[in-house]
Order: C-alpha cells, then sequence, then structure tokens
C-alpha cells in the first residue's frame, strides 16, 4: 500500500503478515521477487477470475493477494498492474459473439443475452477486483492499491484497469450506503491525527490548532464507509459566524473568543477536503455539503446564510501568465507600474506579490487601485476563463456546479505566505442559498451559466473576454 | 408492500404517511386512482430516471414513489409493474449505436466505448430502483416490492423488470457487505417474533419452542443488510449434541435435557429459512453454512462433525408417482401388498403412509424388510433422478452442491403428519466434511458426481436407473 | 439463591460452580453439610469481617461464601442465617467504650470520636454483606440472599441482620444511582420473559398479551440496577387514552384498536410491580411514578392529566366483614335482602357477589340503588378506615402518601372471577396532578388529611365514622 | 468549582446557567453577594437538609445550590464552607438522646435503638452533601468543592465537614462499583487531553509524548466513576519491557523502538498519578495496580515481573539536611570532598548536584565510590527512615504497604533536571512478586518489616540507625 504515513506502515505489514503469514516484510533490503514468485501471482489472479470453490476459498486468496500486493517494492507494483491491465482484459470474442447473439435475440431472449453481453463486458479483473469486500481490511486495501497506480500511471496508462477500479468503487462508495459523522474534540485520537494528515487547503498546525476548530461554535462533518470506519473519506469544516467571513486567518485565530452557536447567522464551510487518494473521481463533496446544510438547519433554526470561504487554487499561476505576457498591461495599477519602474524585481509577479506583502505587513497603506484591479481580474479569472467549457478554477468548478453563486471576492483573505503565493492573497465566498440552488445548477448545467451576484458580475460587464494566455 | 404481517401494516403505512404527507391510506375503501394521479406517478418515474437535481431532490422523490406504491391496490400494482416494464426499458436504438461505436474503437477509445456500451445496456427502470437506497427504507420496500412482483407475476412475464431488481439486490446484497449475527434469547422480541414467522421447515409453535432452540445447546445465526437491521435474510438453526441426530422431533422436544455445549462432538444443521421471498434468486445459504461451521470451530474447539438433518421435500410425491404407476412392483415389501390386497386402501400410496403411521404410533412392530426397501428407494430418488442434470430433490441440489455428501437416511425421522405425508417419516443427514468439502463441490461442478456414503451407494449398485416416472 | 424462576436454575449454579470449583450442586439427592464445612464456613465468614488481606482475597472469598450459600438447603439456610445474627453482631463493649470517649471528647477530638462511635456501629456481619459487591453477581446473590431470608423468617426474627442488608441496600439501591429504562417489544426477549414473572396487579397471560401492553399506546418503565442489568427492580405500566379509563379489561383488549399516542390526553398507570422480593422496604415506587409523569410529559405535551386505575385489595376483606357483621344492614339496597331473603346463598358476601356476576353477565339488570350503596361503601372504605393513622388499603396508603388524590370510583371497573372476588369488580382512579401533588403530600404527611374530588367526599359527609369491624 | 481547566471554566458555567437559569456568570466584575443572597442560601441548605417535598423537588434543589456555589468568588466559599461547617452539625442533644436511649435497650428494641442512634449521627450536612448524585453533573461538582475546600482550608480546619465529605465519597467511589478501563490512542482526545493535565509524576510533554505512551509495548488504565465518564480518577502508565526498567528516560524516549508486547517478560509501572484532587483520602491505587496485574497477566501469559520504576520524592530533601548537617562527614565520597574544597560551591549539597550533573552529561566519568556510597545512603533513606512507624518516603510508603518489596537501586535512573534535584538522579524499582505480596502485606501491617532485596538490606547491615536530621 501507499504508506505516507510511514510511521504506521509496520503496524500494517504487521497485519497482512498475521493474516497470511508472510514471511517477508515490505521495508528493508529487498530480494529480487523471482520468476517463480510471478508464476504464482499470476496463478493466485487467476484463480481469483475464475472464482472457484467458493467464497472462504475466494477470502484466502484475497489475503494472500493482499500479502503479496504489501511486499512489493516500486517497480514490482508497476509490473503487478500492467499484469492486471494486460492480462485480464475483457475477452473481445466473447463480447463480440455476445453482441451477435443480443443483435439477433427477441422478447425473453433478448433479456436473457443482454445478461450475457452485460456479463461479457466484465473483465475477469473486475471480478479480481470486486472480491477485495471478502476480507476485513479489503476495501481499505483495495483504496490504497489504487492511490499508487495513480502515482505512478504516466498520464492516460492503465485506462482499463482504472475503470474497473471506478466501477468496483462507485458501486462500494455509493452516497447511500456511507455514513455521515460528525468529528469533535470527543472523536478518538486516532481519528483526530487523521485530520491533521489529510486536511488539504488550510493546514492543521497543532493539536491546539484543531482543537480550536473543533470547539462549540465549529463543525466538522465526514463520511465513512462501513467497512473503513477508523478512515474518514471526506471532510467539511465549518464556522458558525455572525456575518459573511472575509478571512480565515481570523477564522482559525486560536486566540478569538469562542461564539455561542444558538447566536450564528452564518456557516462559513472554510475547507472541504478528500482524505483518500485513492477514490479519486467517487464524487462525495456536492452531496457531503448538502447533508451538512440540512443537518445545520435542523440544530440552528437561526442560520440565514450558507456560504464557503475558498481559496483559488489556480488564480496566482493564470494572472502570473497575464502579467509575464504583459496582457492589458495599460490597466495595470500605478503602485504595480512604480514597483517595476523600481527595477529590483525580476517580474510583474514577483512585484504584485511584493506590494501585497507590504500592504499585509503593514509597511504600505492600502490602495483602492491596486484593489480594484484585483478583484476585476479575478472576477474575470472565475467567471470567463473556462477549460472544455466549464470554470478554469477547480474549486470555482464545483461549486458552481453543486449550484453555489460567486458572492464575494475578499481582498487579503489569506495573509499566509501560501495565500499570496497562490492567489495574491484573495479568497472568495461561494453562496449556497437554499431556493436558488436548483435552478443554478440546472443553469450551469444546461446552459453553462454562472451564477454571480450582481455587483461582481457588472465588475465584467462588457469588458471583452480576455485573451487566453498562451 | 406486501403485508403478510397485516398487523403491521398501520404502523408502516403510518410512516410513509409521515415522511411523504400522503393523504390516502392503503387500507379502507379504495377510490380509485385516476389518469391525473397515473400520469403523475408516470413523470415521477421519468423524473427518477433521468436523475436530474441532485441527491435530495432524488431522495424526497423515492420517498413519494414509495408513498404512491404503498397505496396501490393489487391491480394497480400490476399495472404499476406493466409501466415498469414496458415504458422504462433499454433503449434498443443507443444500444446499437454503442455496439457500432464499440465495434469501430481501439485502444483507450475501446475502454471509453466499452463504458459507453455499458450504459447504454443500464435501462432507466434500473436507475429507478437503484435510487431506493437513498432513503432509510428503502432497501426493505425495493425487497417488498419484489415481493410483490414474484407473487403478482405469470410464470415469465416482467423477465426485463426482475432481471433489473436482481442487479440491483446482488449489488446490494453481496455476501461481502452483509452482517453475521447470533440470534438468541436476548435478542429483541421484535426481531424473535419474526423468526417465528419465517421459519419455513420445521414450524415454531409458540415462544417457548422458540427458546428451546436458543437454549444454551442450540445456535441461531442470520444474515442481516446493515440497512435492513431488522429483518434476518437468511437464518439457520443448529443443534450441538453428541451423535448425529436422526430423529427431528428428539431436536424440538422442550423436555429434553441441555446438554453442555462444550462437550457436544456434533452440530445438526436442522433448519435453514429464507426470510425474505423479495430476495429469491439471491445467493446466501452456502456462504451462510461455512461461515457458521468456521465461526462454531472457534467456539467449540471439540465438534468434529457438521451435517444437516433435512427433509425430503420431493419424496414423496416422487414415490407416489412410481407407486401408482406400478414400477418394479414385484420389489413391493410384504407388508404393502397385504395392505392392498386387504382392499380397503384407495391407493398404494395411502396404503404405505397407513403402514408408516401404525409403526410410528406403536401399533404394527417393526419391519425390516418395509424399511431396507424404502430406504433403497430414497437413496435411487436421491442419487439418480436429475433434472437438468442436477439432483431432482431441491433440498439434496442445494446441498450436494455445496460440497456436502449424502451421509445417512433415517427411518422415522420425522414421525409429524407432515413428515408422513412429504417423505414417509423419512430424514437424512447431509454432512459437511471440512477436508471434502472443495473436493465434492468440484467434483459436483465439473462431473455431476454425487458425494455419498459407501453403504448407502451400494444400495443402488448395479440398479439399472429406474424410469423415470411420467 | 432463591428460586422460583427453576427453570434457570441450573444455568446459575452452573455460573457459580465455575467461579468457585465448587463440586456439589444445589438440586439432587443432598449430603448433610458436616461439622467441618460449618466450621470452614464460620472460618469464611470471619476473614470476610476482618477484611484482611486486600480486595482480590476478599473477591475471592465472597465468591466461595455465595458457592457455599447457593449448595445449602432450606434448613441449612436458616441455621446460615442464625450464624449470621447471633455471631457477627456489633460488638457492645466497643460500642460502650466509643460512647464515653465520644461523650468526653471535644472540639477535633469529638469529630474523631464520632468517626470511631459510628465504626463501632458497623457489625462484622455488615461489612461481609457490604463486600458482596465485589463480584460481578454478587448484588444481585445478595439481594436473593434476603428473598430467601423473608421467606424464612418468622415475624420479628432476625432483626438485627435483617437491618443490615436494609442499611446495604439503601446505599446501593439509591435513586440517583438507579437507571430508568423503557421497556419495550424491542427488548430482549430474556428480559420480557421476567415482566410475565413479576407482573403483581394484572397477570400478564401470554406474549401475545405482552405485545399489547407494550404497542405504541402503551408505555413501560422499569428502575435497573448497573450491576444487575437484566433485572427490572420496579416496574409501571402506563396506557395513553383519551379520557379517565374505568375498566382494566378494556385496557387490557387485545383487540381494541391502537390510539395515536400523539392525540392522548390523559396517561393510566395502571399497574406497578416490584419485581425483587429481597428489595422490600427500599423505596422507588413514588420516585418512578413521579420520573415517568415527566418522561410523558416531554414526549407528549397534550398530555393534561395522571391517573391510576388502581385495585382495592382490601375492600372485600372488609364490607365481608360488615355485612357478616350486619353492620348497618338497614341500609343494605333491595336487590341485596331480596337476594338473602331467597334463602340460596350461605352469606350476605356470597349473595352480593352474585349479584354482581349476573349484572356483569348481562342476567340482572344495572341496579342503581345497589352502585349507589356499594360505592358509598367503598367511598367509607378508602376515606376512613385508617390503621395506624393511614389509610388501611394500602395501595390507598402509597398513593394518598405520594400526593394523589382520589378521583373517582368506577363500577364494574374489573369484571374477573378475581376483580369481583377481592373488590366486587369496584376500581378506583387516584389522579396524579402536578399542581395538587406537593400540597396533597404536605397536608397528608402532616394532618393526615386525604385529598379526594368533591363527588367522593360529601358521599360520606355527615356520615358518622363506620364502627370498625372486627 | 475549581477551575484549574481555565479554558473550560465558560463552557461548564453556561452548562449550570442553562441548569439553574442563573445570571450571574463566576467570572468577571463581582458584585458583593448581599445579605439576602446569603440568607436565601441558608434556607436552600435548610431545605436540603430537612428533605421535605419528594426526590424530584430535591433534584432542583441541588442544582440551585451548584448555581449559586459556582457563583461565589474564593472569600465567599470560605463562608460558604463555615456556615456548612457550624450551622449544619449534628445535634449533640439527639444524639445523647438517642445514646440514653440506646444504652437502656435490649432485644428487639436494641436493634432499633441503635438505628436510631446511628441516625442521630448523621449531620444535616452529610444529608445535604449527599443529595448531590441527584443531578446528572453532582458528582463531579460535590468532588470538586471538596478540592476547592482542600484548597483553602488552613490545616485541620474544617474537620466535621471534610469528614463528612469523607464519609459521602467512601460510598461513592467504593471500588467495587469503579469502573477500570484501558485508556489508548483511540480513546477521545477530550480524554486524553486530561492526562496530560493530570499527569503527575512524568509530566507529558506533547501529544507526541502521549502518543508514544499509548503505543502497543504501552499501557494506561485508569478508574472511572460511572457518574463521572469522562473524568479519570486515578491511572497508571505500564511499560512491556524484557529487563527491570533502570532509567525512565529511555522509557519515555519517543524514537525508541517499539517492542512486540507478546515478547515482554516485565511490566513496568512507571507512572500513577490521582487525578481527582477532591478525591484525597479515598484509596483507589493499590487496588488500581492488582487489578492491573491481573489483567496484563491474563493478556500476556509470558509476563514474570511486575515491578515499578519509581522515583523518591523526599530523598533530595532528607539528604540535603544531613549534608548541610554534616553528618558522617568524614564518609562522604572523594569527589565530594574535592568538589567541596574548590569552594565555589555554597553547600555540599550544591556541589553534589553538580558532580551529578557532570557526570550525566558525559563531562566526568563515572564514580564508583560516589555511587557506592549515594546507593547506601539512599537505603537507607528507604528502609530506616520513620514517621510515625512508617516509612519516611511516601511513595515508599504506598508500595510497602501495598506488599512490594524493595528491589533495586538505580543510579542515573532520571537525569532530568527534576530528577537530579529531587533525587540526586536516583530512582528506584519496588517489585509486586505475586506469592510474596499478602505476606509482605501482613509483615508490614502486623510488624513494620519491610521487604527488600538482600544486596541493598546488607547494605545498611551492622550500620547504626543514622542519626534524624534536626
Amino acid at each position: 500500500m501507499t504508506s505516507p504515513q510511514s510511521g504506521k506502515a509496520p503496524a500494517r505489514i504487521g497485519f497482512w503478515r498475521r493474516l497470511v503469514g508472510l514471511a517477508a516484510p515490505h521495508a528493508g533490503p529487498r530480494r529480487a521477487v523471482g520468476r517463480r514468485a510471478w508464476s504464482g501471482l499470476r496463478t493466485l489472479l487467476a484463480e481469483l477470475a475464475e472464482g472457484k470453490g467458493g467464497e472462504s476459498l475466494a477470502r484466502e486468496r484475497v489475503a494472500r493477494l493482499i500479502g503479496h500486493y504489501t511486499a512489493l517494492d516500486t517497480p514490482e507494483r508497476r509490473r503487478f498492474f500492467t499484469l492486471l491491465e494486460a492480462d485480464f482484459e475483457v475477452e473481445e470474442a466473447r463480447v463480440m459473439a455476445s453482441i451477435e447473439a443480443y443483435r439477433g435475440a427477441d422478447g425473453p431472449a433478448r433479456v436473457r443475452s443482454r445478461a450475457s453481453l452485460l456479463q461479457s463486458l466484465e473483465s475477469p479483473r473486475l471480478r479480481i477486483l470486486s472480491q477485495f469486500k471478502l476480507v476485513p481490511e479489503g476495501v481499505h486495501a483495495l483504496v490504497s492499491m489504487r492511490a499508487d497506480l495513480l502515482k505512478l500511471a504516466p498520464e492516460g496508462a492503465f485506462a482499463g484497469l482504472d475503470q474497473d477500479f471506478l466501477r468496483v468503487f462507485s458501486a462500494w462508495f455509493d452516497i447511500g450506503f456511507l455514513e455521515l459523522k460528525r468529528i469533535g474534540w470527543s472523536s478518538p485520537a486516532a481519528l483526530l491525527e487523521k485530520l491533521i494528515r489529510y486536511e488539504a487547503v488550510h493546514e492543521i498546525k497543532s493539536w491546539s490548532d484543531l482543537r480550536n476548530r473543533l470547539d462549540s461554535d465549529r463543525r466538522c462533518y465526514a463520511f465513512f464507509h462501513p467497512r473503513m470506519p477508523d478512515e474518514p473519506l471526506i471532510f467539511v469544516e465549518v464556522a458558525l459566524v455572525r456575518s459573511l467571513a472575509d478571512n480565515v486567518q481570523a477564522l482559525l485565530d486560536e486566540q478569538a473568543p469562542t461564539l455561542d452557536p444558538a447566536t450564528a447567522t452564518t456557516a462559513i464551510f472554510y475547507s472541504i477536503s478528500n482524505a483518500q487518494a485513492g477514490l479519486r473521481g467517487v464524487s462525495m463533496g456536492e452531496c457531503l455539503i448538502k447533508r451538512v446544510v440540512q443537518l445545520l438547519m435542523q440544530e440552528f433554526p437561526r442560520l440565514r446564510q450558507f456560504a464557503t470561504l475558498s481559496p483559488l487554487p489556480g488564480f496566482g499561476a493564470w494572472l502570473d501568465a497575464r502579467l509575464a505576457d504583459g496582457a492589458e498591461s495599460q490597466k495595470w495599477p500605478a503602485a504595480l507600474a512604480a514597483q517595476l519602474a523600481g527595477g529590483a524585481m525580476r517580474s510583474p509577479a514577483e512585484a504584485l506579490r511584493h506590494l501585497m506583502r507590504q500592504i499585509i505587513d503593514g509597511d504600505r497603506p492600502e490602495d483602492p487601485a491596486l484593489k480594484a484591479w484585483l478583484t476585476r481580474e479575478c472576477a474575470a479569472y472565475l467567471l470567463r476563463e473556462k477549460k472544455r467549457a466549464e470554470p478554469l478554477d477547480p474549486v470555482a468548478r464545483f461549486h458552481f456546479s453543486n449550484g453555489a453563486s460567486l458572492g464575494r471576492i475578499n481582498w487579503l483573505a489569506d495573509p499566509s505566505r501560501h495565500g499570496v503565493q497562490q492567489s495574491f492573497g484573495l479568497m472568495v465566498n461561494y453562496l449556497y442559498t437554499l431556493r436558488e440552488i436548483d435552478a443554478n445548477h440546472r443553469a450551469f448545467a444546461e446552459t453553462g451559466r454562472l451564477a454571480a451576484a450582481p455587483e461582481i458580475s457588472k465588475l465584467i460587464d462588457g469588458v471583452a473576454r480576455p485573451a487566453r494566455p498562451a
């Protein structure tokens, strides 16, 4: 399995070794996996694909397979994936025969031949993967295996294998069978530790930072799978506040007083993280947000507003390119031009970040012109820039497609080094307004329309669509 | 839903009414479901099939659909199934187009087109059914709906719809996701009551009978689905004894002393019942038996033998036909011939049952010749009679295909009226001998061989296969 | 232990035997407990009383003591209690010395000497009993032991021992540490079975009767001790209805329709039973009723009235005596006089019951004069008859002292054979009116006043107090 | 309540305010509690002492009392305790009368009069305190209240009140009703945080330090009270190792490899902490150690040795005094004499600690003479120094009285600054050898004998008892 959490690897290996009686640990000096071993592995895979001998035999085989896999090193894992991709593919001849039978059939025979066709489209590989659920840790093991695949695979490689992974996972991780649980300071430390590890938006710096995020005016919810009860799949962090939050550092300030949550009017979703790399492409975020909105409305009837405080992961790079390109440089704010004229800066992007840093640090007064220009650029980035007809920014894409609207662009919202690097300190609020979600969602799906507050829309009205930076 | 348990129906309807705000109860004088209502139902189904609007909308729609369905009477339910069968079928044009695309594609394009082909083979109906899991009681509701279908459907009708039910259920009720639980006298009365209702082999006559079956020298295990926690899916009853049981009434005798289970050497699986009519065709029995064998071996290391005490559901009818036919009448035992000569009996079958009853009631001494003849007939029935190359007797088919062997034929094993009617009082032990199960299973699957104890096999050795009764 | 539940005794003994390695079972042919055994038992008691050697040793001793006790037969148990009463009594010399020290002490010395005095008043026996809690089943074992004592003890015997039992139990079964739990049809069958066994007011006739008492418009609550989680201590059965219930057979009718409990206005406490004979004198009933009233008010805000439907356990015997005595025979109703004149009856009481039976069975029309007379007699019985300044009727005593008022006398309320025998079919409603409970309670405690509805009070106004039947 | 955990105080106050509707918070600028408030408080106490009005009224009163108390500042709390001490004392007149009655009584009357005497010895205050259990948080509140009392009370003050606290607590916190639970990394963070706060022997420096102490080769167990489920009462930390540990820093080293606990032979109890200041004097430690020994023996049958690695809290001060005194200075090791001759040191104690520091830091070679002298002094301190006939050292006293023996004196066992200050870096192992515990315990209790390994005993054989430092 992947071991980003190297500290736990020995324990996990210990588990598999106990389970399968493996002699060889994963770590330490590796002996080459000999030809005999590969031949044994192939036989094992073939047996699993054929499925002879009932469930208890299958269980034992899966355990052996996981043990084998765990002991492989990186090149061997790649070879293992290649084996699965190449040798356990759908049998085309059988598919073609089923297709012929299907075309000829009618009435009840068509129903039966449809079942045969469906079956012929199931690769032997799919049967192998789908049996991982038979052992207690098998679901987790398969998720970790796909995480390995995604890390090792060149773009576009192993397409058939990955399709089968996704086919298995979309059945297993069906939203209808996941459990939504609240995580709090009374949750097991072993689970909280994983929040620290998996948080992908705003790093959790310490246990005290974490505790603050689980205080009485905060909420954290995660989806769990019944067979991976110790592993959050995706989690969201929410702050209960009295007005639309415009600064994430203020939200995360451990010294800030705790609000009586019963008096909150606004719920800010300030972080949402996928916890399992192996589940990429299995969509859970939209549903998580909507379910949490419902739970919060029940618990706090005074809540009126649900919004995110979101990063702009692509804005920095996009504007960097525009600046390098000199696009619309005639509109650049005076301060930026002055800074560049000074000559000490290597690039406009560097100059701009330097300006922001100075303002944040109080070494330079607020600059309304700079703010207006940057805000306009940001609006253009969010509402105009597309990739295959969808918003270029991945976070924007996620929220717009869920039916959210762009509510506000916040200046100096993330003054951290990372925030300035990523998006010149800007963050945005996406609003989840209950009575508009469905209409927004439909408009987006059908016409690509992006819902935004009028004051943001008008910033780019009449402005020609900016030329796409090369 | 089906309401075999009419006592609970009001509560259930109450639930759906609360859930969906339905005004009309199922029971009571029915108003015709008007044209408008059917049109609304069709629209609802279409919306579910299209799946627009996210999960919370889908959840609400499923709840409404269940409410609608619950209020239908029997003819309306048949019409509802007809609607699903006819109007939400796979779109053949799309399938054909996908097939064409698939045949032309190659490399990565083939992987993609395979996914499209698969998707085109999913009927809109399948999408409707698979969304039932979104509401808490939806899984149970869908199982009940299929139970209705099986009850209403003429043989072979609704084949496409039923195929989709099975496709959904085989994903949901995958053995890997079921929970095996022990049921005992400390289980909720509401659950135990269901054992009484669902027991299909040896009727549970009272709470005191049930309590006896859950005593310290008895075990009962069932599979449960996490979303139907109050409903056993299939359950097995086991007696821990000191020798191969040959009489089921002795096992069920409430007055019999309780054995210290730690001293038991033999586990008798004397009853296995499918509890959900709607899950017909979803195979769980083999796995249940094997898992229980493993659990028992762990709990009682002294157990040496695992066997059933099984009924012969088809033996009575089979032998009735042979007797009526006069087949091999020269071999009939003297007592039967004498009885018939007496002239009071209408048929050989009646005469034979009368003889058995007299022996059971002690009105006639044991009759070794009768016993030998009947045992031989039984052996022939079990080991020779086939239907499509498999054993004619359904219980025999089940156990032989699981890898069991025929261990013993028990004379006077079920002396109840039902036992004499069904199989002239005979019952058999199938043995689950751990080190032979796989070999038996394979031999059965590959060559059709039926494993049997030598003393039974030799009863029919050299005997020509009996002519099949007409 | 007592074994009213003889079916379970072997299992329990098995438990103790496992625990303590006892060879001899309680049941079966008894060998005399020899002199050596009694001497060993006395040593064991002495060691427990001295308490040397730490907790683990004490635990082992208690287990051995329970094992010993379990194996004793009835005469031996009496001897065992005699041993405890006589040989493990408070040491009077030490008490007297402590008293002297206490009288002489002052300031801090007095505090210390008070502690010594207290300690000297703890009998060695008390130390023995209080250590039973050290083993898991010890609390239950001690309760059962006192049940034995109460059964075996002549009135007034073993006063010191029983005082120590009560002292231990009033600490252990402090209301503050008991758990109030709802019992329903989803409770374990093993627990429900105990309701059937322990119900003391209206016999539970079958599982189906029980199920009806646990339906959605019924409630059952019990107190439990954390160390006896499978044993209810006291339980109450409540019916949620729309008006003051006047007939218990109607409440218990399994065919009666189930009410939507949300529409109920009245909660009828129709049965309250102490489940543990060994806890006689440990008061829990008042508190149970008040807690259940609070719970019901929370669950059903529309409830307006809390009342009992109570038996009159002493009314039959009291009126029998008055009738035999001929007291106020000039006021007897005409029907009774006529019946007696007929001469077929042996006594007025028999005649009266015969009349009631006829009315109940519909063989005789309602008789307003009879009803008025009997109701007045009943009012006099309840409100006038005293024993040591408290109501003679034990149920009346219980409810009046809790602050209830007498609300209504119900004619033909318990038409069962037992009801006619016990109270000529009459039952009464005691009302728990929240805003009056405390005042009633205080008036009763301070002045002995019995609260009653005006229409009942006036029945006996101006009537001289009936002479007490001999 | 005490609020050492000031971070949580607001939440707790919030709880009481919600519970009791108090307007005034504890913190913030205080308004004087006026005469009226004190009079109200006194009335409330009197009502509780009298106990009129049933349990629900009592519950409400306790909640109000807790609310009142919570709002008091420190001087007011002292006044509150004074009120309880002075005005709710045992009524001496009633005691004297009961004594007279008792002396005169005989037979059953004596049993009754003993009950009266006992009751007269219960102060009204005791009745007040014992009702705290009626509210959910009351048990915890009373423990916190006594913690306040111990902090505020001059030695010997409030003796009567404190006696009543102890009387209540010894009933509530009876070992027989406490729950022993394992604490691990899967325990709630909110609980683990309390270990960090309460650890009294070896400070827990970080969450990572804590995690290391809960690793697979470590164990932590605590006693809990069912009514304070989130508060450990006392906890012990155990290391599973392969030989008698002689260095606590090695045990706590986060980098040290993790042992497979199944291969451990020795369990080291390296820390035991009382978590509740308010439970001082309620003995739980001995029982905790013995229960944990039993649990460990069950889990790890290969364990052969149970020992502590214990600090010497009084050794530093004791030896400081001896050094200052010049006692036996002719035996001082050469290095110490040389150091003092150097003249830079202000005292022999300072010189000795300086030497130890140098050895620990590797700035000076090992010094066998110094080691031998210091070890002998330590042996003398532990085995000879007494206070009221018991060992002077409190930790030694605890373990000797539990039946442990002194197994080894470890040089350089706690090289931390605190370790050198407290005991010149020395620590000791007390051994819990199962087959000797009872004999040791008895010898200690009866003759005061201290069990010690022969090699330690002989260090002080023939040596005159050192003169007690002034």
